[in-house]
């Protein structure tokens, strides 16, 4: 499907070779979400048409109104609807209660027309929320963001086909594809091990059978782990920590991170970072993602597809 | 806990230094499985006086007379009434179906008195069975053997508190605490991937702070990768796979392998060896498992404190 991304990014890569390559080939994730959000678009005309106006639907729970969830949503359902998913947002007022959350949540497993419910966090209210629970009350076979236990559970023992993948690594996934670097047989590091980020990426990794060590904040020699990856995912969180010097040379890197750092040639005064550092590591990786740009527009591009993909598992159930 | 234990260890492991030492200390397996069941034992005697002869109560269920299955199903009833769990072995016939063996399941969910259930695999039936289905129909409240989905989640994502830790890798974990080493920050290598042992086994170690690589059949360069194992927990079912001059002087080796292996010698014909070579290995590592009298007999016992553990969560809920 990708290949003619996949043989533009080789041509470039190959310019470098027998020379002495001085920089990386940027792996766009602006471009590859732009050509994932163009299929999935077709993939549901063609839905519409077989089965007359059916369209994959989407709910968005919100608890409260903070500004950075208010935002976060109103990418999700401007990019659902370019798609043509039917996208609702469910609001729920700060003063809502547990119990009420789980109402809302057990009422929209419970509706055959959606396929897809993503429970905003952080649940921003008054009262006492066990985020956990609300997380896992979720129907398995709605989860499109892929966050539940039994997912997790799935997706820890490799049943990749059986789950949904969580969004950050599956688009990290799909940016390592677009390099047509095969993952099998080499030497992953990922930092971090969140149930976001880290943990699911090493599983999908390892079931992609890469050979997979996960560093975390106790690692105590990170530059010799980093040193030996022939693909390095970061989610640490933290500024730039990566350096180039540590990054093998020809590495393919995944950079996960999105941090704000004071900019004084900014207007805003601060400018985005990533948790590698671009410009040294730049110098000695084979692939890298730029931040902003790389992975940040794969997660909702990866959200539509899990739509997508439970839309289509929802039809070969009941209309086949 | 293991106070006495650990010094003993420590004590011969410190003859050792100074000179070249010549041999691994031995961690054994039936030692401490022995003090495991002792000291389960005193917690059920204690639960029975506290809450007026309450048990811990244990169902193993089976499906067909499969020779090695009635071999394993008697070592655990054996090994629950040792330690005064009240362990009851269902059988149902060759031609069960799969819906009788979910009722079953359910069946044992509903019944209070009951706080483990292992189903016991293979399941041997003259019809198609949905092996997947069956385990994850196992109430995770009562999912001893830490084998549905949702445990595997729960462990996989950290939450080591609320789910039930798969017995071999449980049995790992408390064989290397035997050793006094933390695996903390330290670099500790899983060979094999699966569901019962390796996948678990790499989240345990991560959880518990070490760094962690995972190898498998597609790992292209084994030896270098166990030449870095500070700790190394072999479960890939090859006999005698990993060589002693592979292990990294001084590691503490974790060897989960039972392979079956001819042997003129022996009455039978064939002897036990596990998936490291142990005379070689023997003369590197610090600490290293027999096979058999290692990992072998860690399993049930860690089978026996889920189901304990099972029974004081019940009684915490319920009693007080």
């Amino acid at each position: 499907m990708w290949s003619s991304a996949v043989l533009s990014l080789r041509l470039r890569a190959s310019c470098y070779q027998g020379n002495r390559r001085s920089l990386a080939t940027v792996i766009s994730g602006n471009k590859t979400s732009r050509l994932v959000r163009e299929r999935l678009q077709q993939e549901v005309e063609k839905m519409r048409t077989l089965f007359s106006g059916f369209r994959p639907g989407l709910v968005v729970l919100q608890v409260g109104d903070r500004d950075d969830s208010n935002l976060y949503i109103s990418t999700k359902l401007k990019a659902a609807a370019e798609i043509g998913i039917d996208a609702k947002h469910v609001r729920l007022p700060k003063t809502a209660t547990q119990a009420e959350v789980l109402q809302s949540v057990l009422s929209v497993n419970a509706n055959p027309s959606v396929h897809g419910l993503i429970v905003q966090l952080p649940l921003d209210s008054v009262n006492a929320m066990d985020t956990e629970l609300i997380t896992n009350a979720v129907s398995p076979e709605k989860d499109v963001d892929g966050l539940s236990c039994v997912n997790a559970g799935r997706l820890s023992r490799g049943e990749l086909g059986g789950c949904f993948l969580p969004c950050t690594p599956s688009g990290c996934m799909e940016l390592i594809r677009q390099t047509g670097v095969s993952v099998a047989g080499k030497h992953a590091v990922v930092i971090g091990r969140s149930k976001i980020v880290g943990a699911p990426m090493h599983d999908l990794l390892l079931w992609n059978h890469a050979t997979v060590t996960t560093c975390h904040s106790k690692t105590p020699d990170l530059p010799a782990q980093v040193g030996r990856a022939d693909v390095l995912v970061v989610g640490a969180g933290r500024a730039e920590m990566v350096r180039g010097e540590w990054v093998k040379e020809g590495a393919v890197v995944i950079d996960c991170g999105i941090n704000h750092v004071p900019d004084e040639t900014k207007a805003s005064g601060k400018r985005v970072v990533g948790d590698v550092h671009y410009a040294s590591a730049n110098q000695r990786a084979g692939f890298i993602t730029p931040v902003p740009g790389g992975v940040g527009p794969m997660t909702v591009a990866m959200l539509m597809e899990n739509t997508v993909q439970s839309a289509q598992r929802f039809l070969l159930k009941n209309r086949s």
